[in-house]
């Protein structure tokens, strides 16, 4: 005899369409592989899109989400519409209540993670969440369980498959951002107010998911440096290119004596990093332990299916504990509080372009400048003759203090023979 | 208060010395972040290695296995001696007492996985095995829970790092095979007798073993075609980087029609994907799903510590599972029993190497053998004009049938022309 787990879904969108469609086609087979029958119970939305290619029947639709969070037989709720509230008080109120919670709420989490966590233990209730970062890769999991052992001590993620694309679009079709911006909006893969993703703070908030897990300490995206990608030029992509580098929207967490520098930024990856090679809409994340050494989780960030998959695990998984009638709390330890590295300490090779005025002398002014600020050059590159114009000049430096780097542009960018503010990226090897 | 996990380990060599170092030194950490104790009891092996990094205290040792098997105090068995016997009734016993194992033994289990999961779940225990695959890869995790709502189509792997160092090191330091193999042997990654690891037999143990869980049906190793490298040659691995390819060891599992298609052979993969980047002694898992698309896990596949990574968080897992007081069983449901596609109806683009006497006319009658079983020629070097000596002729064809490759190289390598074995590779795009 199955036992029976019954399932609100709140939010009928592109994921929690996926996630009930899915449920609806392929509920004998999970039933066949876990024991557990997982039926829908309600859906809510507020909007019916009749679009979709699978639409519930009237019985199992409501308007009203408290229908589902009120209701003593649904075991598990399904938070797929977003944003701070009313996700907030949904899935609060139904930890409180003991039922288990299943989410995709990157928004949410990367304020009220622990929080959430402490509730649904307090309540013998789970709070599933591996859809929230970097849609069906299994990081949370990964983090939670696969790398329990080890100490994390470095994570490099490509979080945002909404920059990856425009990125991949400026090198390979050599578009300039607002094209591929375009691009990515015509394709469904940016919205119409793509500040969230451009800005790096979907990363940002990801980041500090993750990052709440592989370090045992409680961070939030307001803490960090986060960097966009909207001022990467087609000849940044291009000068890159010619160094042996791509530029991609990195989310890092790396332990730094006794803090973790975090920061999501545009950053240069050398051909041959497992991350150059992520393109399009693909997220990944590479990881350093002090037992598995290097790993790298690589596969679809975005998209409705791919996170449906995470969110039908976590459903499975939950239902597997409920019906077990055990109550596995989830011991999140807060370690003694970890400092952030502040941003003047980040030691990092850097990508400078200078906008200078062609005339002799430039190079050696900005030269001595660095210098003196204790930044030594690795390469330049300097093209182009046009006395009458401005024209860049790309350096590469060896590692250097932010610190360093931030005064010495701060006087370059004064010099007169400077014509534009220096555009300032970090090498990532 | 904490509850007392207590185990045993079985075997003190390269993985378990490493278990039991880190069990040793991060016991806190463990029993903090999980809210169990996890304790030592006895330790057996045989032949105690003294240079090991940390030798356990006298009263843990033990010379006979019979006294963690027998004591009812041990929750967890930790099996890392390897091989069928007496690992076999040592994991059977084990569990048949109701004690949980974990293990990294690929042998034991490509042969009985389905019979030990049985097992287990009769007697309440459970059977933990992460390591078996691709050291600390979450490939088993992975398809058991995080892609566990998908339809598996395709898996790709490259499973054993010994032939993966191998192939790499003749690819980048032009070593002939038998160089490399001696490379590897210095350094530790290849054992004196080789062949498990060069016949592809490990690799097939391995898929094997995820094969099982990505398809649900019963599957050994004996059952599908496994061809090693020791064929290879530094030429091959030279015209395959001319054509934009590189030789790898792969581990193929994919559903075609109603049948599972699976082998282990050398394969030419193109250069961009991303298993031709996996390096050295790296392991990885390319998989593809309806819901996840595709994806690719990647680590180091082979060393003390990654197992041991692996081989923890089992026993983590386990034990919080033993503490909590249910039970989950396994539903380890065998789908009506799947077809392995015949060799004969595996398609695939091919490689051939024809060694041919440089005269006017060969070309062309391999040419005519080749059209006449239906195999079309996408791509043909031939080179350095030798009259007096036979010479390389490589052919890449367009998609063809085994079945006709076969018949047309058989009768190929029958022409008075052809003064050698034609070298035969498959490509995966």
């Amino acid at each position: 005899m199955n036992k029976k787990i019954n399932i609100g879904i709140i939010g009928f969108g592109v994921v929690g369409s996926q996630v009930g469609l899915i449920l609806h086609r392929k509920k004998r087979i999970f039933s066949c592989y876990n024991g557990v029958d997982y039926q829908i119970k309600k859906i809510c939305e507020i909007n019916w899109d009749t679009s979709r290619e699978w639409l519930p029947p009237e019985e199992l639709r409501t308007h009203n989400y408290e229908d589902i969070i009120k209701d003593p037989d649904i075991d598990i709720v399904v938070e797929l519409i977003g944003k701070f509230q009313p996700a907030y008080s949904i899935v609060k109120r139904s930890l409180e209540s003991g039922k288990s919670v299943v989410t995709a709420n990157k928004y949410l989490l990367s304020k009220k993670l622990i929080e959430l966590i402490t509730i649904a233990n307090k309540h013998g209730a789970y709070l599933g969440f591996e859809a929230s970062v970097a849609g069906a890769i299994p990081i949370i999991k990964g983090l939670k369980e696969s790398f329990s052992a080890n100490r994390i001590t470095s994570i490099i993620g490509i979080l945002n498959g909404t920059t990856n694309f425009i990125l991949s679009s400026m090198t390979r079709k050599k578009q300039h951002f607002t094209q591929a911006l375009t691009l990515a909006q015509q394709l469904g893969y940016a919205e119409s107010d793509p500040t969230l993703d451009i800005s790096g703070r979907d990363s940002a908030q990801k980041l500090a998911i993750i990052s709440t897990y592989a370090f045992h300490c409680s961070i939030s995206d307001d803490e960090f440096l986060i960097e966009g990608i909207d001022k990467i030029e087609q000849q940044d992509i291009e000068f890159a290119s010619e160094l042996g580098y791509r530029i991609k929207l990195l989310a890092i967490a790396k332990r730094v004596d006794n803090s973790i520098s975090l920061r999501v930024h545009p950053a240069l990856v050398p051909y041959g990093h497992m991350l150059a090679d992520v393109e399009d809409v693909y997220n990944a994340v590479y990881l350093e332990g002090d037992l598995f050494g290097k790993s790298l989780l690589y596969g679809e960030g975005a998209g409705g299916r791919a996170a449906a998959s995470a969110v039908l695990a976590d459903i499975i998984e939950i239902g597997k504990k409920i019906t077990s009638k055990a109550h596995f709390s989830e011991q999140f330890t807060i370690e003694q509080k970890i400092a952030i590295q502040p941003v003047d300490k980040i030691e990092s090779r850097y990508y400078l372009r200078f906008t200078a005025v062609d005339r002799p002398g430039v190079l050696a002014k900005i030269a001595e400048i660095l210098g003196r600020n204790k930044i030594s050059i690795a390469s330049v590159i300097q093209k182009g003759e046009n006395p009458e114009n401005a024209v860049p000049i790309v350096m590469l430096t060896h590692r250097a203090m932010e610190k360093n780097i931030r005064s010495a542009i701060k006087e370059i960018d004064r010099l007169f023979c400077i014509k534009n503010q220096t555009q300032v990226l970090r090498v990532e090897e």
